[in-house]
């Protein structure tokens, strides 16, 4: 609860235009990109590092709990305010604290647009690899607080793989450095993989060293048209056992492309299909088409419909139309998309998208599965109306269905997207209870009075 | 202290021939690289993770400190015993639990030696990167303990990018999961990280789900020659400004070269040569010579003297003879290796090799410096004599000149060695206080009776 003292003693430490209380601006910051929202007691806007371990020490001193956030694009309720807390918005800290290309790094503040440090590094012949599809908004506190991927993780990892270094305070307001500055580093324990990933609730990220990859000259894409996921699926395995690692190998199920039929981006694919997989490459100019080449040749077998390539961007940005699309189309079908984006072994993914299509076909639920394959990472999206009780009541069964069979398989619950307030009653099916013991006690030491993102990752 | 209740308590629960007390086998395991030996008061070899389990419990009960060992083949003291404690040996726990290429997995026990799994990963078409220079017979579960590298990391990273997941011991004996089978997966903190390079001071680690990758194709060398180390590492710099990662880049400084003459090592280097740089590329069989053209334009420039590229594998293995032979003829100069693997931004590799340099001759000290340049990784080799108080009092005098300059060049203690007993005095100066009793307390809750491998990684 924020109380008027807890209120000034914010204005005085940040000053009166970086704290918010007004009706307006708290509804505004009152969801992210999960179906549900609570109004905050407040919102602040620090601008540096030391505005953040100020605002930390007030509300531990105040008992005010903190839901930090970036731009709100997370999808499972990780920047969600708790009841009765305040929304600390890092918006306004995007600076570019150090670009160093011959080392291949770069510091920025948490508020720093993903994409823009993406476009900084290309401009040095760099890149940053991680490509959350929020990213052209996405901040990289939030990126870092969830350890954002997207397609090119195949290939080049996840958020935790391109952190060398954290600046962050603690729920008590204690600053941290964790990590280091070069591309090896073994001193003390690692604080900074612990960071990343655990949603804002053991540390206030403010800085971030992170470590960036030369650019690839070239890429080139293929698109290839199933007549059955099973098939489309059984290609992906084949690549897995292969040399070529492609740099996105992204798979859309029937239900998907039935979605994009009506906005015509599906017109120009074989007739019958009923999978598409989108494999890409990048590279030496030189070394592109041989890898493009290798992998038409693992693609090749049964059930392929149809294979084309493109080189040149405009290609290149054609073949991904019916992928791009679907976002949009998705969301024609029924107001609410739960989204789930489980992760199962690749060579057990043909079956555990059979074992959806039964569901769903039982539960008579529309269920869109499209997503990174290569990491047997699969976006499986039930379409819902929620003002309707039955179903939705049908959509929580479907739900605990997919998610033991998740583990059954040996998969995880959660490949990018992370647990937030959407899969919290979910984790005790897949950490064991001394495992969960001890990050609720390692949480406690950060945050001795659990006021940092209360409610989010940690079951009830 | 190791009761005799708490002997036969460890008896009971592994057996008579896995609880050696003699003398002969206590001083067998009294060290490991570190020139330095305590004597424990038992060695237990554990067959199974339940062994470990039970004697973690056993231990926790009795108050008996434990020192996890793999191969012993570690050059910080990190499985020195500490005094009064019982040494594990991994050594038994050598069963391949599941191998899995399809999906570029293994599950190993902590005692697999490291190239036994790269053994059976080529075996399939794939290989396991992190190449300690250890390897042939050091532990995968002391590779996990102290987050060893090699000169692949540059390339492929080190020990902690190719872990999936861990089954580990506490230190009150309680038995956790962390991590996942995927190649993505954000449920819950990540522990796996936070326990990859804690030296057996948060768990005893039984079980490892490794990654692996596609095995390249082919490889070829260069050996270039330079007039001086500036020259050589400036051309380093050059390399990380294009786009061709080389898999090693290794550098070798004049005192190097001198050690190597005796042996006939050094003949065929070109006459003046002051500075030896290795470089390496892999990929496939018609990528590789592209690479090797790539990174040859990039290394040449002032000072090179000479460029030998290599691509058969008897021409590779005579390339890299001078390297090769580093290690034993250092040993020649005096009788105790003081190593410290510190860590620079590449870019300031050249002038901390002069400040090595400027210190060697005002101290009088022998110093021999080469390692993974391209992370910036020096192994810096102080060649003293143990039982000359005058030149270690020297010797201690260069080590504490040389961490201040690593850090103030924004580097780092260590790289790949770790802290172990060796390093503790100079991590105040690198970690600061807050971050530092996060990291205490953290140690807290996963060993409450502090008897994990105690007097290591942390500082006094």
């Amino acid at each position: 609860m924020l109380t008027a003292n807890a209120l000034s003693d914010f204005r005085l430490a940040l000053g009166e235009d970086r704290v918010f209380a007004d009706e307006d601006a708290r509804a505004c910051y009152a969801s992210d990109e999960t179906p549900r929202s609570v109004v905050p007691d407040a919102v602040l806007f620090p601008v540096s590092h030391e505005h953040v371990v100020a605002l930390a020490r007030l509300a531990h001193q105040h008992g005010v709990a903190l839901t930090p956030r970036g731009a709100g694009s997370g999808n499972v309720g990780g920047a969600l305010p708790a009841p009765g807390s305040v929304v600390v918005s890092f918006e306004c800290m995007r600076r570019v604290i150090e670009f160093d290309p011959d080392n291949r790094l770069i510091v920025v503040e948490a508020g720093v647009v993903t994409e823009d440090i993406d476009r900084l590094a290309r401009s040095a012949g760099l890149f940053y690899p991680p490509d959350p599809g929020s990213g052209a908004y996405s901040r990289i506190g939030g990126n870092l607080a969830m350890n954002a991927a997207g397609p090119r993780a195949v290939k080049y990892g996840v958020t935790r793989d391109w952190v060398l270094g954290l600046r962050a305070v603690t729920g008590d307001g204690a600053e941290i450095r964790t990590g280091c500055r070069t591309t090896k580093g073994v001193t003390g324990l690692d604080l900074t993989r612990l960071l990343v990933g655990s949603e804002g609730t053991l540390a206030l990220i403010t800085e971030a060293t992170l470590k960036l990859a030369p650019a690839p000259e070239a890429i080139a894409t293929l698109r290839l048209c199933f007549d059955s996921a099973a098939h489309a699926l059984d290609a992906v395995s084949r690549i897995m056992r292969q040399s070529v690692v492609p740099c996105a190998l992204e798979f859309m199920d029937e239900r998907a492309i039935d979605a994009i039929r009506p906005t015509g981006a599906a017109d120009d694919l074989a007739p019958g299909t009923r999978a598409l997989l989108m494999v890409e490459a990048d590279g030496s100019s030189a070394d592109v088409p041989r890898q493009i080449e290798a992998l038409q040749r693992a693609l090749e077998g049964p059930g392929l419909l149809e294979a084309r390539s493109g080189f040149a961007r405009d290609e290149i940005t054609r073949l991904w139309t019916a992928r791009k699309s679907l976002s949009h189309a998705v969301k024609r079908i029924a107001p609410l998309k739960i989204n789930e984006d489980v992760v199962v072994p690749v060579t057990r993914l043909s079956g555990f998208v059979e074992f959806i299509d039964t569901t769903a076909e039982a539960l008579h639920l529309p269920i869109v599965s499209f997503g990174h394959a290569g990491n047997g990472n699969l976006h499986v999206n039930l379409m819902v109306h929620p003002d309707d009780p039955d179903e939705m009541t049908r959509a929580h069964a479907a739900l605990d269905a997919i998610m033991s069979r998740v583990l059954e398989l040996g998969g995880t619950l959660s490949g990018e997207h992370g647990i937030g307030t959407e899969k919290r009653r979910f984790v005790p099916l897949e950490i064991t209870p001394p495992t969960l013991a001890l990050m609720r006690a390692i949480k406690q030491q950060f945050d001795p009075r659990g006021l940092l993102n209360p409610g989010k990752l940690f079951p009830e």
